[in-house]
């Protein structure tokens, strides 16, 4: 089911600064500064080469990651996203296996538009598993999810 | 400096359970579990096609990963590993711009047996970095890590 990690995020107090320390200190390829605030962050991306790591700061009110700082203050590893061909498919399983999606339990657009749904960190030894829909060709499964 | 995601480890208080939970609730390639003594750990590595999770659990006294799921007893993303072709180069420069190495500073045989560095989590926003020596050919590099 899961394939590739889409991405890791990290949840940082002060994006420009943790920017910054990735491409001056680490020399990574670290991207432009972008705003989303239909998601409540502000992201940058850092391509690796076989993944991404997402730099996260909190933008706006009700920031789905303001909680999390509160109690880490000095940032953390937030959330690991891999991919599934078809979310739906995935959720079924899941939930058949006794896993909790978190909120309605119905896929949602994600940062980059795609469908994605988050599991409970319980049921994953603490950690919080993003699933995001990829495809690179339409096929059923974007049908099912367009007609949501 | 830094490349490829080598993969991110997430220390879990039952292996077998975690490593049940990947293959059968998300459909993961999870490979069989290795003790690795001299580390002070059991690994399971789950193959993602572009990187790697490798899970976590506490192998005799005095593990390196003891004190982290004292803290976190649910588990948790543990540290996250990035390649570099020159861990010596890359040491010189993260410290010449103020970031601090874990332990005496020099480059020790990691879980591949390759020589890796671990970087303080409070200079990269809380997260634990390690960096590892990966080289496709033998070069300049490796000469000097093996006579380190």
């Amino acid at each position: 089911m899961i394939g590739r990690l889409n991405h890791i995020a990290i949840a940082v107090p002060d994006l420009a600064a943790a920017a910054a320390k990735y491409r001056d200190l680490l020399g990574a390829q670290v991207g432009q500064q972008r705003a989303l605030p239909e998601h409540g962050v502000t992201v940058v991306f850092i391509n690796t080469g076989n993944t991404k790591v997402e730099l996260l700061e909190p933008l706006g009110e009700g920031s789905p990651i303001a909680a999390f700082l509160a109690k880490n203050s000095a940032g953390g590893m937030h959330h690991v996203c891999f991919e599934v061909p078809d979310i739906l498919a995935a959720a079924a399983k899941l939930v058949a296996g006794g896993a909790r999606i978190l909120g309605d339990g119905t896929p949602k657009a994600g940062a980059h538009g795609l469908p994605v749904l988050f599991l409970h960190p319980k049921d994953f030894d603490g950690v919080l598993v993003e699933l995001e829909q990829r495809l690179s060709q339409p096929n059923a499964a974007v049908v099912r999810w367009t007609r949501l």
